[in-house]
């Protein structure tokens, strides 16, 4: 594999967690010369590092989140990390007309690390009814040699006034078969606490996936609301996700990842076909199924074809 | 074990699904006496029985639901249940000041019977703040001869205008590592249909148990729900919670009780493994919190310890 990027998920901003809006309403200009698939494939690493950071079609505390969050990864992960090896025309990519356009950026855990990989990524849509559905992600997912969860941050913006917020320190086990896991890490951590502050806002409504396979992968502290009506997204993210998901990736990263745990092999196997399935449930059903939709078969079976061979393999 | 009862959980009422509010309006009188420790020993099993399945406490629709659940349950079950073995004084109890009052009745499945065993229970508790909370529930097991989920109904009401209600199939299997089990069992039989109904109730807002167990042990169909404000309780339960729990019931008699599986030796062992945590966990966790809070540790130790001769075996 590739030699690590020093530079991952860079962030142009040196952004606190609370931050004076002032600093997030700048929208970096775009041009749309830049996503296609020859100008992609004369990119350096770092220019497509750059580009897919730019979040170029959120803005605010959306935009701010999500680079706040990838800087953070890189900043207290980036050393255990490998340089992002996609394919340029995988980490930049869009449909045939235009409308719908998407941004991949995956690094590896190097062979000493317990990180299997960490993807981030944004799609930008155009829907027919005129609005922008704009998807943000960050997921992590970690080797059998630990058996701590996997990190999932979601946020799916649909115009200004609408947001499903998916947050979750996936469980790698059983809860039932292994009571000891659900102790460690969701009884005794208190995690339950963010969910309650989230799902107590005015603002927020459960949110039920209509996928029960997601339903069911998620942990019993998941937070899974939309937000919208009484006030708006962009202060909601700021003043509420923001600092949520900053926390709960600190306490990943802190608690989870740097606590090695002692992973027999019969475990490791355990943790690894579980990890399998739901890694390869993740390209097949939930990306399998929409991405031809959003960007034709082709460049969804170029797109999903590289990603499987992470998730699958 | 005792021969089958020919009149378990029957009904006083020939209650259709659809019935004349009327014909539940009445409720029994109910003499406190009847639960003394004596009392109950010196009844027969059917005298227990009966008084069981007077549900004294709740009336109207919640009474003439549970009511229903049970006659059905009696009516197409019966045959491969022994009769209730429990001692009388733990078919019913009270703490020492007369405030809390219970009943079970539990069950047995015949040795050639895929049944476990069937739990119907009520209790009733005087609240320091006036209010009346009445718990009535129907839970029942299946042995690792077959795989079909279990069936779990709670109602638990406080006074007339707050109820939450829980109704689930709870899944034998991990739903991750058995994605055919997810498929055949809610997926393909479209179980979400009765939580997406319940769910969009106006009167209806979604319950997040305090237990992070509950919510991990429940299927990602389960309906979990406080009820209350603008429609009556009464109401709600006549007009969409006794529908949705008969069909939930005659679809869980109907399509898993009756589906035997060809479960093998080492699928077995899986599902005894883990049924036999859920059950200890439901003594220990569930009930063993609540139950000396209720009745005084002495009442507690006499039931719990005899449901634990059901529930951890």
């Amino acid at each position: 594999m590739a030699s690590i990027s020093a530079g991952f998920w860079r962030s142009t901003f040196n952004l606190s967690r609370h931050f004076p809006s002032s600093l997030i309403s700048s929208r970096p200009s775009f041009s749309r010369a830049r996503f296609s698939r020859s100008s992609a494939a004369m990119d350096s690493g770092d220019d497509l590092r750059s580009k897919f950071m730019e979040f170029p079609y959120v803005s605010g505390s959306h935009r701010a989140l999500m680079v706040d969050i990838l800087s953070t990864v890189e900043t207290r992960l980036g050393s255990s990390l490998e340089s992002c090896t996609l394919p340029p025309d995988v980490q930049q990519f869009e449909n045939s007309t235009g409308s719908a356009r998407g941004s991949l950026h995956l690094r590896s855990g190097l062979p000493s690390s317990q990180i299997d990989f960490v993807l981030g990524g944004w799609i930008h849509c155009e829907l027919p009814s005129g609005e922008a559905l704009n998807i943000t992600t960050l997921s992590a997912y970690l080797k059998p040699s630990t058996d701590a969860p996997h990190f999932l941050l979601d946020l799916i913006q649909i115009g200004p006034t609408s947001l499903v917020l998916i947050l979750d320190l996936t469980p790698r086990k059983d809860l039932i078969l292994y009571p000891d896991y659900l102790k460690k890490y969701y009884e005794d951590t208190n995690l339950d606490r963010h969910r309650v502050h989230i799902h107590g806002l005015p603002e927020a409504k459960p949110y039920h996936s209509p996928s029960l396979y997601v339903r069911a992968v998620l942990s019993p502290t998941a937070i899974l609301v939309s937000v919208g009506a009484e006030r708006s997204v962009e202060d909601v993210i700021r003043d509420h996700v923001w600092p949520v998901a900053r926390e709960v990736l600190d306490f990943w990263i802190g608690s989870c990842l740097c606590a090695v745990g002692n992973v027999g092999a019969k475990e490791r196997d355990y943790l690894a076909r579980r990890d399998g399935i739901i890694k390869r449930t993740t390209v097949e059903v939930d990306l399998g199924s929409s991405f031809p939709r959003l960007f034709g078969q082709e460049v969804a079976d170029r797109v999903l074809g590289v990603l499987s061979g992470y998730y699958g393999k």
